[in-house]
């Protein structure tokens, strides 16, 4: 017996649903049929925002951030300081870096990172334009806000080294005890970082 | 510091994202970004494929099906058997079902149990137009193939009674291991029935 379809139109949704990080087929065609039983409150809402979100969404010119505007909100908002640019990977970090109101500066996305297996190299980042960036005369602090990741750590290294000569200071995040984490479930590395970088109480 | 956004359209997908079932508002905020950096891939089909879905989605008006025709593909289908009815809680267990070719009858989807609880009640599900079809001389055999939870147990019953007297015989999913399962992992109950309805080899 052939298996009925509900219809090309929703095997078409599940099949684009499915694509998104976190949801796999089963939880795409849970989520289709959520959406097509709430037609009016969901479905068609989703359908007119997608639809808004592509035509409104931008790369900012100056960071790389993805924003309805180009330059993007943080890069023309004069209460930023333009004397500290912080270096994330991913615009993702940006966002959450944004949620933790974790700094008054301006932002650079870089991409990603370096990955020579992957065969990604510096021209494949946004580098170029981060030199370019602190060679301007207003940037003083760069902090390097890539992962704690092997990649994150090679690219901080290749950036520093680039940078040298820039007269801008640069820095990274702190690693150590995240706030709430328990010292059993800590891997050995951040436990032995967080005792070097002991402060004083 | 008031955190930047990253502007109306964007919030208002990923606000609508967190309200699929698996999505919560981080992996929201994830899958909206994935979608923003795949706008010609993935964000401008999405938004075809929802709008496309939502002018096509229709529900059954024999069987209770969500589908893009009405009567649906089941029930219109020729070499579906028109004697057996399986009667399912949701249209997802009717894709369930589909999916494992478990039948060759026609569905009848409730869209819920009974829950006096939750101020559910016969008048709420698609139960009179049950007793309707199953009374139609066509139906020989009606397998109530609702979930093993005590709601589904509680609207089988109710539904075995007032079935009573239309000379259809009303069956019932088998309990059991499931296929591919570890006794050690099922929950006494399972390894109870299924030691009771054990089979000759």
């Amino acid at each position: 017996m052939s298996q009925a379809t509900a219809g090309p139109e929703i095997e078409r949704l599940i099949q684009l649903l499915a694509k998104l990080p976190g949801l796999g087929p089963r939880s795409a065609r849970r989520a289709a049929l959520h959406l097509l039983k709430k037609k009016d409150t969901l479905l068609e809402p989703l359908a007119k925002a997608t639809a808004e979100a592509a035509a409104a969404v931008k790369l900012c010119s100056i960071c790389g951030n993805v924003e309805t505007r180009d330059p993007c909100g943080i890069c023309t908002d004069l209460r930023r300081d333009p004397s500290i640019l912080v270096v994330v990977e991913d615009v993702g970090d940006l966002w959450a870096l944004e949620r933790a109101a974790a700094t008054k500066g301006r932002y650079h996305v870089l991409g990603g990172t370096l990955s020579p297996l992957d065969g990604i190299g510096p021209d494949d980042l946004n580098i170029a334009s981060l030199i370019g960036r602190a060679k301007n005369g207003e940037v003083r602090e760069i902090i390097l806000a890539v992962n704690a990741t092997v990649e994150g750590q090679t690219t901080a290294h290749y950036l520093t080294d680039q940078l040298e000569g820039t007269n801008v200071k640069i820095t990274r995040l702190a690693h150590g005890v995240p706030v709430g984490g328990e010292l059993d479930y800590l891997d050995d590395g951040t436990l032995a970082q967080a005792m070097k970088s002991r402060t004083a109480m």
